[in-house]
């Protein structure tokens, strides 16, 4: 690669292309240390019952074994939680689902390890258990928690729903479902740790939030946090799924009781599945009204979000899909009720469209079934609702920012596959039917009203007059550390070669959230704007110093030195690094999201993350061909228009793209986690199917260049909104393709011959 | 002293009060080391010669000596000076001037030292001395450097000032001398060094500069600057004969050759009268032009000061006072000339009021002639041509910035004490005669073009949650240290007792400057306002986390802890000190001292220093009373009105005044240092006579507050305009009171009498 200034807008290889594609770069799953334990845990394997007794004799008879520790070891609270802490670090008095840790085992190595486990002996007394949300809620339904069933209730009210369904023209009704989704990334959950003799931890872990995570260990542990010391190197994914603590708590325990020791924790594939957070499984509800012309007027939901065992972000998942479940749509009367419920299924948690790709699925079909019924045109339809800057969405939200649907619909007409797709259709070949789809979703970006969505960047003129970048986030593959180099780089203009980066570190890195909630670039590329021109600032000051000039001015950064460009004069970065005293060779900036000013006040039942200010948009189109025989589809074409505001690096939005729409035909088409009293039953890639490439097809990614000028250069995130679409565009073009109509996802060969 | 928020505006004590009158604070002068070794310097003792020998023999075999260097033991340069390098730390070839350094000794004590400076030979061959600015001029005149004796010669040229004084109605000639000034500090020059194993150098000194004074001991005496450590306490008086080298590059040879040890030097009195810098004496010749109605139309003159034997900042000096040599006036045709020369006289450096008091006494008297001449009001003539905002000066700068002296006037017009002065001179007793002066006088603020105005300041949140200044232009008692822990205060809202500073110290401050130039609150006083921003943004920022706000409003600092209001919820600074990395508990910031847009082209010979865009300004009132029999002078009562923009701390605007009017008095009535051949005759305060308390009336100062925007909270420096007024004042005064024309200063006693 040749060194040259990242220039932001223009596509540049990931900073950490070569050195992944080497095996240069060290995610926490490679890393070792010598004379390391490994530890383990071992599950509850039920769904529901009280724990008599967890006999540990035989699993520390094993050579091998280290130490077993059950929760009476636990030194803290033994809760973790990002939001409700009512989980578990080892389970005490009862379990609550299958993947349930109860016991921690560490030994020498992995095969005293894994007989260890099988060694442990766990007396439980079963408990029945509830694996539906809606039957959760019934008054004699077993109770998960003492508290109730009930995580969280909330109702969004605007205007007069049950009034104005009065006067509409047409009125449908409908119920969708979706089941737990599984993040599937390559790196399954796992980390690294030691405690030093002063007590403080270190751990290396696969994690999306080192800083929160020392909230978690510190809270379940009974430590302060700030003796806590993570690291964070590239993630090989994350997509939600190390949103919260998996390894962390566990981990820390191990530490705390290895004698100093290193203590490696990986779980494997059917570990992950069984004991790793899910995208919730919904049940939702559907009234919608409009007008003969189209024209939305009503809409009533009611949305059954599964949390699982326990809460971790169930309550703000169900936020966001009742944000959502109008779609990207102006309907002025609105009575969106959800409930977040326990159930003793497997854990729901964060997961890339965060609640959001459940509720487009369910908005999307029905604007499809209402396209249908006033024999509109689809597309025509979403535009003539679609959402406009000044209007105010669903939540009450005036959309002051950046709101780009209008534009990717437009682009979608204007598009030969779309004003082609009559005769495309028309060229299925024999026992094969093509179908066209279209859909139109949207994505809330950062944390909402109620906590801070804040990022603290920093950055350095090393001693050696290189730029070093402080990375505050988690790069779970998204690239948003490329991103943050390329806006160092173009801020600074230095070029690639003259650039640094430090990946998260809470001891070298500063506080900047989790990366989650396509904030990431956003929040902390604002911060590193601010950072560098405050470093810029700082430089141009100390060179005119260096060249005696009386004001700073026609001084500008080149690769590596500073020229005053009216005498051509130049001083070096490395003669400035060695000038400044090392607090002055830094920078140090911080930004927070800004929030809605308003949004509805009849909104009740929110704690955090409600509502949001600022979407990306996308429209997706899909041509799709059905095996009339099999039932099997095969998607032919795809093509995604993205409002994501400006690009700052095309390459970069292209491949996030890419990967969430190939992500969202999984969840259309194959992904579904089979449950039996909440055990899962496909806990692994031969049968719980994500698609492979030959599965996806080529992909044709647009953006349509709206600017968010709260953005960092104008852009805003964009990594979820991509996975919203899939799922409906898809359910649109079966029902295009063969008019079978899909309430239930994934939409399987079978179920579509079964239809048929 | 009770804590309060120390608000910008109002009167507060200094942060330095107590320790100083307690005598907790330590100057340079108090600092001794346990094994420490004095060090003195052999002077010339003879204005000009060739040096033959310097025989050290019996100054070494003194007990008690450790060592005796001269110029051959200088391993660098051998050469100092701010902008010129002329001057030696020890003369090698000859002499120039009677305070010249030849030989250095260090000795265990003070007697040890005393009697090797005496009994060092030096075999001198005497060469024809020049003491007189215009005979140094001449062809034939002895050479103080080969280059010739001209250090600048500069002219400023704007409209035609030959072709206007053809169209005055009046045109008035005359020629002024004024002789050198001692700065006279309670501490007299001094320092403490050593070397450190690896060669690297600590100096705790009575510095104005420094910063610099690491460039000045590097060059010469060829050391690397960032190897040496300046340490600047609080100065017991500088008043610019602490800007530049005085001990430092002696001490620093000496410590360098002290095996290790402390060096002390520290010159009394005698010395330094004889080896310290002094005010310019100088010979001003003027042409003032004028309409009948008093209009000024046209001004010639010839400025000729005497630098002494070295450059020092004697161009600049010059530049000064050309810049300000037609006074704060509307004077559209003018021609200014003028020589900054070299005699074998003591070397004329930096001293408050920097060239500017001496041409101030001309162009005052010039007025005052007029007004006599034209028999008009000499408060009106000065209203009627002086300076406002948007004029152009006489250097030809748009004067964009506050110009308050129309208001210093017109505050004296209104002003009881000269409505009442016919009165009030009527009432003179036996032998008595009261008169009544008026002056306007300005002064420029900054460096000037060609070099930057440039501070930078560091804000720190101490590790106990306290907000620690770090000052970096040193106090050398003007107050400028507690305005910036004011100005913290006010920024950061916190009281006197969770307040700290941090005096100039190149290892912990950093470069902001020399102390000088009427800069010192408004440059730093800017950085640090921005340093502040900084901070208190940062603070408010991370108290929002903590506090889990969505965005960070509604937050106030209050002392030791951040209030967010609308909750009432606290964060005390400890906490978030606790919580906060060292790097992210400071903020460093820099400000550049705007520079002058426009300005006379036609300007020749100035390097550094001119034009300036920003002036103080003050109109002095006086009355006197003088005694027919003696010709004595007393000051009754004395009003200084001054424009120095918005006031930080009235209470340290008027100490400045104050102690300006006192320096300004002495240099008005008594100061005169008298020369033969060079040597000064009174170098003792025996018979160099300065003000006593009971010299000095009450003085009465009053303020204009315009607003400098472009100033920290509006203010601009004054620290050197009140010491322009008093000797013109005085003069008006006499020639009021006895009609006794001055144009010779100091105005003593035997002068009036004379006259009378």
């Amino acid at each position: 690669m040749k060194d040259e200034i990242p220039a932001v807008g223009c596509s540049f290889p990931r900073f950490d292309a070569w050195s992944k594609v080497s095996g240069a770069e060290k995610y926490a799953a490679d890393v070792y240390a010598p004379d390391m334990l490994w530890a383990g845990a071992k599950r509850a394997g039920m769904a529901h019952g009280g724990i008599l007794a967890v006999h540990t004799a035989d699993a520390e008879s094993v050579p091998g074994v280290f130490s077993v520790l059950t929760h009476k070891d636990v030194p803290g609270t033994n809760r973790q939680g990002i939001v409700h802490k009512d989980q578990p670090v080892l389970a005490g008095e009862k379990v609550r689902h299958c993947g349930e840790p109860v016991a921690l085992v560490l030994a020498e190595n992995r095969e005293a390890l894994k007989q260890a486990l099988s060694w442990i002996q766990l007396d439980v007394d079963p408990l029945p258990g509830v694996f539906d949300p809606e039957e959760a809620l019934k008054p004699d339904a077993p109770l998960v928690h003492v508290a109730g069933n009930t995580l969280l209730s909330a109702v969004i009210r605007t205007g007069d729903a049950a009034k104005a369904f009065s006067d509409c023209d047409v009125i449908l009704e409908d119920c969708f479902e979706v089941p737990f989704q599984e993040h599937a990334f390559i790196e399954t959950e796992n980390g690294i740790a030691h405690q030093n003799p002063d007590g403080s931890l270190v751990m290396t872990v696969s994690t999306q939030a080192p800083f929160r995570d020392r909230m978690e260990i510190g809270h379940a542990l009974g430590l302060d946090f700030s003796s806590i010391h993570i690291i964070s190197p590239y993630l090989g994914g994350g997509f939600g799924g190390k949103d919260g603590a998996t390894v962390q708590c566990l981990l820390a325990l191990a530490a705390m009781n290895a004698n100093g020791r290193s203590v490696k924790m990986w779980w494997d594939r059917e570990e992950s599945f069984v004991a790793g957070y899910k995208r919730h499984a919904a049940r939702l509800y559907y009234k919608l009204g409009a007008d003969a012309d189209g024209t939305l007027k009503s809409l009533e939901c009611r949305l059954y979000y599964d949390t699982g065992a326990y809460a971790h972000l169930g309550g703000e998942v169900l936020e966001l899909g009742m944000e959502h479940a109008g779609g990207p749509y102006r309907i002025p009367h609105v009575l969106i009720q959800g409930w977040s419920v326990y159930t003793n299924n497997p854990v729901g948690g964060a997961m890339r469209g965060f609640g959001v790709s459940q509720a487009a699925f369910a908005i999307e079909q029905m604007m499809n079934r209402l396209a249908e019924k006033l024999s509109m045109d689809p597309l025509e339809l979403r535009l003539k609702n679609a959402l406009r800057r000044g209007d105010r969405n669903s939540s009450g939200v005036t959309l002051v920012h950046s709101t780009g649907i209008v534009s990717c619909l437009k682009t979608i007409k204007q598009h030969p596959l779309w004003n082609n797709r009559v005769d495309w259709k028309a060229r299925a070949g024999c026992f094969k039917r093509r179908g066209v789809g279209v859909c139109a979703v949207f994505n809330a970006i950062g944390y909402g009203r109620g906590l801070p969505d804040s990022a603290i960047a920093k950055v350095e003129l090393t001693r050696e007059g290189r730029i070093r970048v402080y990375c505050g986030v988690s790069d779970m593959g998204q690239g948003n550390a490329s991103a943050f180099v390329q806006i160092a780089g173009e801020m600074l203009r230095q070029d690639t070669g003259n650039l640094e980066l430090i990946l998260p570190d809470t001891e070298r890195t500063h506080p900047s959230g989790s990366s989650s909630a396509g904030r990431t670039t956003y929040t902390y590329g604002n911060a590193l704007i601010r950072a560098c021109q405050q470093l810029k600032e700082k430089l141009i000051h100390r060179a005119s110093l260096v060249l005696f000039l009386d004001e700073p001015v026609g001084l500008t950064l080149l690769p590596g030195r500073i020229r005053h460009l009216p005498s051509g004069r130049e001083v070096s970065f490395s003669t400035l690094a060695a000038m400044l005293p090392d607090s002055d060779r830094v920078a140090i900036d911080q930004h927070v999201m800004t929030v809605a000013s308003d949004g509805n006040l009849n909104a009740s039942g929110f704690i955090l993350g409600f509502p949001h200010v600022l979407f990306s948009y996308s429209a997706h189109l899909v041509g799709i061909e059905i095996d009339e025989l099999t039932g099997g589809v095969s998607v032919l074409f795809y093509l995604a228009v993205t409002d994501a505001g400006r690009i700052i690096n095309p390459q970069g939005v292209e491949q996030q793209i890419h990967g969430a729409v190939a992500q969202g035909l999984g969840y259309a088409l194959y992904e579904d986690i089979r449950l039996r009293d909440g055990k899962i039953l496909n806990p692994s890639f031969t049968n719980y199917i994500i698609p492979t490439s030959l599965d996806v097809p080529d992909i044709a990614s647009l953006t349509v260049e709206t600017v968010e000028s709260t953005g960092p250069f104008g852009m805003k995130g964009m990594g979820e909104v991509g996975m919203n679409g899939p799922l409906p565009v898809v359910a649109g073009a079966v029902l295009d393709a063969v008019g079978v109509w899909s309430n239930r996802s994934p939409i399987t060969a079978e179920r579509i011959l079964d239809a048929l």
